[in-house]
C-alpha cells in the first residue's frame, strides 16, 4: 500500500524487490483510491504519448530507451498516476471485494478486472490486500 | 512455460509456488501460443458462466466456492484454456517482443496488455519469458 505523497521510485522498487504483484494507492483517509497491477505500475515512468502509442517508444535511443525509469526520480505517486483514461471509470470496474467475500467471488473479480491484486473494503476503509498467490495458495488442492 | 499437455494443476502450483506473474503456453513446437498473467491463470478453474458473469459466483454456497480449484485435479492445460473470447485476437495484441526489444518497448507491451509477463520470440521460436519484476530489476535506478 502506498499514498499519494510516497516516493514514486522507493514504491516502485519495494514493489520489485518483493516481488509484489502491485500496488494500492490510498488517499489521505487510508481509503483505496486505485489497484495498480505490475503491469500498471509501469506506467509511472512511461512518457504519456507511449501509453497512447507504444510503437512510440521505438523513437527512443537504445541508451535512452534502458533508462526510462530515471523519470521516477524525484517524483511522487501522485504526480505519477496513470491518466484518467487508465483507472476504472464505473464503482464495479475496481478491484475491490467485501470482507465476506468467498474464494470464487474474488477469483471472478481477479480475472475480470486482470488484477493479480484486489482490496477487501468495508465502509470504505481499506481492510487488507489479497494477491492471486495467497489466494492460490489457500485454494488450490493439497498434492 | 508450460504445454497443452501439462497437468493443469502443477502449473497452476508451480506458478503460485514460485511466485511467478503468469505462464506462457506453448504448443507441440514451442512456439507461444498464449501469455497468461496468474489472474488470467485463475480463469483454469472458473466455470465459463462464472467468466462470463461474476455475480453468478456468489451463487455458491461457501464451502463449495473456497473449493474451486478443485476443477483442476486431473485435468490438462489444453482442457482449460480460456475461451476464445478471452484471448488476444490480433498479433499486436499479443504480449510478445523481439530479441532486439528495448526496455521502454517491452515496457509499453507490458502496460498494453496488461501483461506482467511477456515472451521473447524469434522467427516464431521462443527464446525465453520477461517479467515485470525482473524488468524492473534491471531499469530502475539504483539508490
Amino acid at each position: 500500500m502506498v499514498r499519494l505523497d510516497d516516493d514514486a521510485l522507493e514504491a516502485t522498487r519495494t514493489m520489485t524487490d518483493q516481488a509484489l504483484p502491485g500496488l494500492v494507492v490510498v488517499d489521505e483517509h487510508g481509503g483505496p483510491l486505485v489497484v495498480l497491477p505490475a503491469s500498471e505500475v509501469l506506467r509511472f515512468a512511461l512518457p504519456e504519448y507511449v501509453e497512447e502509442d507504444p510503437a512510440l517508444a521505438r523513437v527512443y535511443g537504445e541508451r535512452e530507451a534502458d533508462n526510462f525509469c530515471s523519470e521516477l526520480v524525484g517524483r511522487k505517486v501522485r504526480e505519477l498516476m496513470p491518466g484518467k483514461q487508465y483507472l476504472p471509470k464505473r464503482e464495479r470496474d475496481r478491484p475491490v471485494v467485501t470482507a465476506n467475500a468467498t474464494l470464487i467471488e474474488i477469483a471472478s473479480v481477479m480475472t475480470r478486472q486482470h488484477s493479480p491484486v484486489v482490496a477487501v473494503v468495508d465502509d470504505d476503509e481499506i481492510l487488507g490486500v489479497i494477491t492471486v498467490h495467497r489466494l492460490l495458495g489457500v485454494a488450490l488442492p493439497r498434492s
